[in-house]
């Protein structure tokens, strides 16, 4: 088994560029044609995969999938250490079993509760974290939040009676979660965590605030449901958000430091509007709407605030330019000092502090990852000889009840990896790598021959169908496919009322769809659309979109000689979407697209923050504003409908630019606004606008999300994306990686790179992450005999894994590790005197 | 004398943050009460400084100093090496210390001209290292570039003969330095060098542009001057612009890794522009100000690359968005992939580019230098016992040639360090050092005990007099100031029209003479104004300046009832910044401009990088749209002034908004006009108008503008400041501030860095380079008896000593150091394979 050839199921491990942070294997595993292959591993020894819980039975709560333990029978054989007989299924091994599977799990997910390790706690333990618990408690979240969209000023009003019960619907689920993570944790662990606290004060404060304005909507008074601003909480405080918490909390930590900058700046601003106030307050100069220019201070503040933010350059300057050619020098140095410098101090303020913060969670993480894994190990050890170990069955059943979806050969190839010498047990360190090993997902697909080529065989390999399988591998065929699309970028970007282009959409449109088909007779189908084949899917369901559109669209139209509107527009999206398939075959394109979407997951966590943030604005949003400003149609003979209904914006900016829909009046027209805000640009506008029709001082609450959002919460996006970027330069190969890589070398299953870069791979480093093609995997099935695997080398593409690698590298694999005190309260100066050299040392 | 007490001339270094790029300790050497000290390190032994040029006297070119070699009775009775006798002037040691001093001043000025080593050469290069042949290079230089405010367009018009006279002198200067410069080098060099062919093209094309120019202008035919865009190659490509050449070269390097993504990008707006020409093109939809929108597909590319800057959100959504709420979803699709995540993409490649290239630049410069030292050494060594070593007498004289205006006392502490065992003779390793040790200046000044003491001593110790100065001293003196600031701020602010205020800012002006004569009285004056006392400076100059304006003011104005609208500008601009003083007080305020003070001259690279860049499109701008608008005053009567005295302006937002003054007519409002572009908003209007008075085509050379300027040299800009600031928080001590401090501590001469720390020294880790403060050196001056040096600790806090420094340690200093021509070829992905773990690990 150990040797270089093997008669069974081809292993062929397909590096595919990891669409999730979670890095993977993705394995192919091919039955060639070896009728009567001795099984590998011992697949068929080992029982049909048990479910999730198949130790819980007996403790209650979940339904028993299978009553006996799943037990190799090698690993039965072989219990000689200091406890005996595992068939007989008693308690204490048992919950032995269930506690040090609840340590890896929480290790492998990088959870962080610390629960008691009663039966009764362990029990409720898992079912906190069960699936269905999660989702429900998500799910309550989102109709609390969403309970904005029905409520006053609804964009679909229900009566206060049916948002309040939900609202106590949802406020009930959110106690009875906290009621079970109290009964999981110890009492004094559960009221020391902030987070709880918060919840509870929320809800509390909620709870009074639905009765003060229930009573006084009886008695007709209206009153503001101010706590609604609150409800982000429960996004960000429930343990599993822990994402939007991290961003959050590295946005607090930046504020100490940021503050300074920003008295300064403040400073400077003042001391600049001063200065402005003194050279053009008295010359009488007018704006270009005719208004007085930099009279009052206040007014100049604002104004030189907006212009760091660059919205009002260079009308702003403008005036005092037209007077005299020298002003112009004020305004140039204003924005070099505090457009540039200062908003870059800013961004590396913000930029520094965020890698300080993230490399010191990072390494709490992989502190307390090893902790709980030691945890695991000291409740399973038995010591064999002179060293603790654990049992091979031992290790086997845990690994299974902590990641019961794993096929067998998958949990096979992780034992061989730890128990290296097959000595029948796993030694500490090797049992510390589990939390890891089982986070290298391994997908197993058997790729059989093409359909076609079983059933017809004679048809399939005939000299014509070999022609046409030679011809779609070809490049040229790529080639001749991104012209066609070109061809099709043109005719779309024509007139299409002329009869011959709307043809011609047809004929493009079955180009296409003979392009997969061909695609789909050349290869084999379920290879093609692997999970992981992210390409050929986006192909083809483009492909079947816009067919499925366009079909109907006609038919519509045929029928009813009425063009429905969506219809065509999505008809329209579709048709100009499948352009996008030319990326596919420029490689430099492709890497780019796959690594921006191999960092969108973590970029939804800013998505997270930016909705926290923009919920808060949009609740006091609509409270000050709401009704201020009113959309008219435009074909509207309302009197007011060219002021938005307000006469104090006559003559304003915001009434001539026609922003009369940029209003508070509900919740999506208040985001937009506000996504409006952050892009930056006529945000003056907006915020002189709404000042007109409130007062002066509603331009701070523009300001106060312009210096939440723009300043902090971009800068920290920007701080991730330079971050994931560096990371995506860097090659290292990480520990665990590579001991998976060396026992496939030795099992003689392992394939050189060289082979895996031919054909078209001649991108050195990027081009075995390029994705499945079908040229490879065809050159393949011709070179290789026996048992292939392979493993990506550039998987731990995500900060997080690398950092968290990092620091696992550097606690010494015999340590107990720190005490879970300690590791909670690491602190990020901890981090640099351990090695003060330069950190981007080369 | 390396005892622990010494009687001389006390020696107290004070921590002065490094005001420029290459670090320096101050040191103070304060004479205290010790009538008849005993010299230390034989001062007095020595003879007088001799000149830069003392042993070029015989060999040409320069006027002799002093003919007989300057040496110490030390040096001379310790030749005992492989050479004898130094005192009879013979050609071959000089001229090997010639050679050896030119390596050495190359390697400490990071110079790398390879130039020959005949004596001819070697004089020839002296000559050209020059600094009057520099200075004369940079005037010739400015002179050419400051010649387009002369010529047509003209700031101010001379005639076509005097510029053109005037270029040919430059050309005819720059032409000579070519030459100085290819008699140094060897032919081949010289050849090989982009930088001398390409000035040598720029010459002759300039002489042909003008010789065309002159005879088209001969018969009455105006050509274009297009040479004149070339002449920022001048500034680039002499040796002397190093830092803007290594600026454009990381931005050259930038744009293959670059070019994708922005190809990329340009795909993705196209795509997104046909998305939307057919959601809105038939739509019949106006934009505010009732133009078609969205119809053509180059105006939709167009305004959609202009919205990616953001400068026409939300305006360019609000005609969809009025239309159905919908769309705004299109657009905000756009904002987010377009403008967030691909301008983070550009700024994350430009910047990791950056930090890649600089890092090989440093390499390759801290490569050089050892290699330039180790031919100092070669040429000097001498064979003592089994070791090559250099004479002390030699050393001696090098370091005096190479630093002449070095202090003998500073030699003499740098010679103690080389030569630890006080053998006679400096080792290779020491030797190897010699550059970085001079690149620490030391500046000695005498300070006395305050001149008041020795002329009144008995006034100025009475009792009044010392409790004058106890109250100076003291922390509530400064506050005090700090309230009158503030009060001064809020009178400023005031309507200075009432009588009373205008006496109160007479009151200021004199309770600002009266603080800055107390401290002068308190402190010793030349101490208090020490070359780095950069706030002292700031302090004085500021009160100053508003003095003599203030009066000069006043004087004018009752002299002729006229008030000078110049010279009151400049007080009031001067009145304000009197309150920058309230920064000098608060900390953390000081420390973050000191910072910024600190990695100015580094910013102004980028200044003369912008520049060039400017210089170039203003020519071309001038070109092209020269007299096309036109600015009347406001007073005007033209009948086109509102349109900037173009028709085809009329109704465009150009002329609404009165940029008229926004125009190409001369070189300074290009340059406004281009400073405009670089802040981004409402470029496009402005290349909207260029585009109405010329072409559509027109608005291309704004949107390079934008990529050159805001893609690459704002983000390079960013990169800068996000690694400046990185460094600012690595706190290493270098190896050779180390050695220095070392020796510094083995003399006997150190003092803790609790004994600095006194006083209002507080913070940790900054408050020891926050400048010299007076109440700190008179804690000193009770408590020191004996020679103290102590040396700043983060020095070396810019991104290239640090890098620099990582680069020595790698060399073996036993390793002769890799050849010219390895070193000049190093690629920055040579550094990664030596050391491949994650660049930022911790």
């Amino acid at each position: 088994m150990g040797g270089g050839e093997c008669l069974g199921p081809v292993f062929l491990c397909i590096l595919n560029w990891p669409l999730e942070l979670d890095s993977r294997i993705s394995c192919l595993c091919c039955s060639l044609e070896v009728p009567q292959g001795r099984p590998v591993w011992g697949l068929n020894s080992l029982p049909a995969l048990s479910g999730l819980l198949v130790s819980l039975e007996g403790l209650g709560h979940f339904q028993p999938v299978d009553s006996t333990l799943p037990l190799s029978p090698k690993g039965a054989g072989k219990g000689g250490g200091g406890r005996e007989g595992f068939l007989v299924p008693r308690f204490d091994p048992r919950l032995d079993l269930l506690l040090a599977a609840a340590f890896v799990s929480d290790a492998q997910y990088s959870r962080n509760v610390p629960f008691e390790t009663s039966p009764q706690a362990i029990r409720l333990y898992y079912f906190y974290n069960h699936w269905t618990m999660r989702v429900a408690t998500y799910f309550f979240i989102w109709v609390d939040l969403s309970l904005a969209l029905f409520e006053e000023p609804a964009l679909f009003p229900l009566p206060f009676l049916a948002t309040s019960i939900a609202e106590v619907l949802c406020l009930a689920a959110f106690f009875g979660r906290l009621m079970h993570f109290a009964k999981v944790t110890s009492q004094m662990v559960f009221w020391k965590d902030s987070k709880n606290i918060c919840i509870m004060v929320t809800i509390v404060l909620t709870l009074i605030d639905l009765i003060i304005y229930g009573s006084l909507e009886a008695v007709n008074i209206r009153s503001v449901r101010w706590s609604r601003a609150l409800r982000p909480i429960f996004l960000i405080n429930f343990p599993e958000s822990r994402q939007i918490r991290r961003a959050l909390r590295s946005l607090r930590n930046t504020l100490p430091d940021i503050l300074y900058v920003f008295l300064l700046f403040m400073f400077s601003v003042l001391i600049f509007s001063l200065m402005a106030l003194k050279l053009f307050g008295d010359r009488g100069l007018k704006t270009a709407e005719g208004s007085p220019y930099f009279e009052n201070i206040l007014e100049i503040a604002f104004e030189l605030y907006v212009l760091v933010t660059t919205a009002n350059s260079p009308d702003v300057m403008m005036p005092a330019y037209d007077f005299n050619w020298w002003y112009s020098l004020y305004f140039i140095t204003y924005i070099i000092i505090n457009t540039y410098i200062f908003m870059s101090v800013f961004l590396a303020v913000v930029y520094s502090n965020y890698r300080k913060h993230l490399k010191n969670e990072i390494r709490k993480l992989a502190y307390l990852k090893r902790h709980k894994m030691m945890e695991a190990f000291n409740i399973l050890k038995v010591k064999v000889g002179t060293e603790f170990v654990v049992e091979e069955a031992q290790w086997r059943r845990l690994a299974q009840m902590v990641a019961p979806d794993m096929s067998s050969a998958h949990l096979e190839l992780l034992l061989r990896i730890s128990d290296e010498g097959q000595k029948g047990h796993v030694d500490k360190m090797n049992f510390l790598r589990l939390a890891d090993l089982l986070n290298i997902q391994v997908v197993t697909i058997n790729i059989k021959r093409h359909p076609l080529e079983t059933w017809v065989p004679r048809v399939y390999q005939s000299s014509t169908s070999l022609l046409v399988q030679k011809m779609v591998r070809h490049r040229i065929f790529v080639w001749v496919f991104d012209v066609i699309i070109l061809i099709n970028a043109i005719f779309i970007a024509l007139d299409e009322k002329n009869p011959f282009i709307s043809y011609a959409e047809w004929l493009f449109l079955s180009l296409y769809v003979i392009e997969i088909l061909l695609k789909l007779y050349t290869y084999e189908p379920r290879a093609y659309f692997e999970r992981k084949q992210f390409w050929n899917w986006f192909d083809t369901l483009i492909i079947i979109a816009a067919l499925v559109a366009t079909v109907a669209n006609a038919t519509i139209q045929s029928a009813s000689k009425y063009n429905s509107q969506q219809i065509l527009d999505i008809v329209l999206i579709l048709r100009i979407l499948r352009l996008l398939r030319v990326i596919i075959s420029i490689q430099r394109f492709r890497i780019i697209v796959t690594t921006l979407i191999n960092i969108g997951p973590t970029m939804l966590t800013f998505g997270g923050l930016v909705f926290v943030v923009y919920y808060a604005f949009a609740i006091i949003g609509m409270g000050v504003f709401h009704g201020k400003v009113q959309f008219f149609d435009p074909n509207s003979t309302a009197p007011d409908a060219t002021v938005c209904g307000s006469p104090a914006l006559r003559g304003s900016a915001f009434a001539r630019g026609r922003y009369c829909k940029n209003n508070f009046n509900d919740l999506a027209s208040s985001f937009i606004v506000l996504m409006e805000l952050t892009v930056v640009n006529q945000w003056h506008v907006i915020a002189d606008g709404f000042a007109l029709v409130t007062h002066q001082a509603a331009k701070l609450y523009f300001i106060l999300f312009h210096i939440v959002v723009v300043i902090l919460i971009v800068n920290i996006f920007i701080a991730f994306v330079l971050e994931a970027f560096f990371v995506a330069y860097s090659l290292e190969k990480g520990e665990v990686e590579t001991a998976i890589e060396r026992k496939i070398q030795e099992l003689g299953v392992g394939i050189q790179e060289e082979e895996v870069q031919d054909g078209k791979l001649t991108d050195p480093v990027d081009a075995k992450d390029g994705g499945f093609r079908g040229d490879d995997r065809d050159n393949k099935r011709k070179a290789l005999k026996g048992l292939y695997c392979r493993i990506a080398s550039k998987k731990y593409r995500t900060v997080d894994t690398l950092l968290q690698r990092m620091f696992e590298s550097e606690i010494d694999p015999e340590e107990e590790g720190s005490s879970l005190d300690e590791i909670l309260n690491f602190s990020p100066s901890d981090i640099y005197p351990k090695n003060p050299s330069f950190e981007n040392s080369v």
